[in-house]
């Protein structure tokens, strides 16, 4: 009995949902001739209200770019005037949550979740997976192509160099850079 | 008249294998909200016997994630419970072939041609190219982002760390990492 | 009054844009099963068009392949025979300039503007940004999965190797790779 009103419930928040999805998908997809302009177009506005229905935070100002990929909408936290680039691919099965005032440039990946490599007598892929949340604080600008690990605390006024790979804690107030990213001055 | 016929038989080729296409596309397309959750999901199981039906080789259990693309599916070979993660980028002129249990991230990218550079004589993008298959043995792990190369062999029980850039020969047992990949310490 | 002219030109404009735009989302998103194998398939003369309505300079035999997204079309300049690889990602605000017989691999992504990082007053992604062109010369030949930041100028006979980071000035005659690309040898 009780599965049978779960599963109703499921397929009536799909069939609100689906619709949200596609509208969402058309946003996605496109961008206008000179989408950096504007902090906020329409589409951007489109995919805003979209993120927000499928049960993503955006708080004022926060932009998603076009071209995101996402697993988990229910996931993704922005902060206040907060930018997420274009073509983001986020794998999550934890939260990724960014604060105020952060700036992402394309396309980024995130990861929430690692092979462990402990377990000497399976396969390297089919061994446990370890599940973390990535934290971006507020105030952090992260350049292009960057790809974020499971588990990864980015702190307050830290630069990310394009093309890094981040594992782990970034210290406050540094510029990191690099694959894997490391220190590489004071900011 | 030996021509003709050829050409009428990939025309009736073309005429069965453009449907298949299609409807990869669209499982291609296409991912359920928690995707990483079954190994085998709808879409998988369609995606799958699409690739079969347009020349991939898949043992059983092997798992294609979406946004594959792949410019010849005749030489991708997939051995069993290995997973070709999501937006898979696969420039394929010769075989590239992946042994069993196998775990590959996101965002791969895999060529199997590259431009010599030893005729000083032409333009750099003009010099001839070299043809080599890649090949990944069994027991292995790949990040997320990792680009491969032509002529590339990795050797079982190999861990090559998110971002890496894989050239040549990688001797089973290590983990290898960075931008070229090299030896980082054993597994 | 001028505001109204201009409004009704830019109105006019679009709607002779439009479909040269949606006609190129088309050529951009399908490719031959062996695409490389002819320099210049219908797909490519289609994107050349495309691409030169849209106000791209393509020079006579310059290639551009599937998988494009740009910012503004009109900022692209691509020299005789030069080819452009599947998805690259171009982001301009200022001109991206290539010269003659340059190949460029698959995966690009081109900068034009970043964040100066020198008002300590401000947030870091709120800083003032500065724009700069980027221009690759003749006869260069440039990896898989590159990506290219403001300001920089690769001279000619230059190879970059695959998932380089582009910055400043490359000299002529060398091979550069890595995250930052450093001179790695004299070609």
């Amino acid at each position: 009995m009780n599965r049978a009103i779960t599963k109703s419930k499921r397929v009536m928040k799909l069939g609100y949902l689906l619709p949200v999805i596609l509208i969402f998908t058309v946003f996605n997809s496109y961008t206008s001739r000179h989408f950096f302009k504007k902090k906020m177009g329409l589409l951007e506005k489109g995919r805003r209200i979209c993120l927000q229905l499928l049960g993503s935070r955006l708080d004022k100002g926060a932009v998603v770019r076009k071209g995101l990929f996402i697993t988990d909408f229910g996931k993704l936290t922005l902060g206040k005037n907060s930018t997420l680039g274009p073509f983001a691919k986020l794998f999550l099965f934890e939260q990724f949550s960014v604060g105020d005032n952060v700036e992402i440039g394309s396309g980024l990946t995130v990861h929430t979740s690692e092979h462990l490599l402990n377990e000497t007598d399976k396969p390297l892929g089919k061994q446990s997976s370890l599940r973390a949340p990535v934290s971006i604080s507020s105030d952090v600008y992260i350049g292009s192509n960057v790809t974020i690990l499971s588990g990864a605390q980015i702190e307050s006024r830290v630069v990310v160099g394009a093309c890094s790979l981040v594992k782990g804690r970034l210290e406050s107030g540094y510029l990191y850079a690099g694959v894997p990213a490391k220190k590489i001055k004071s900011i």
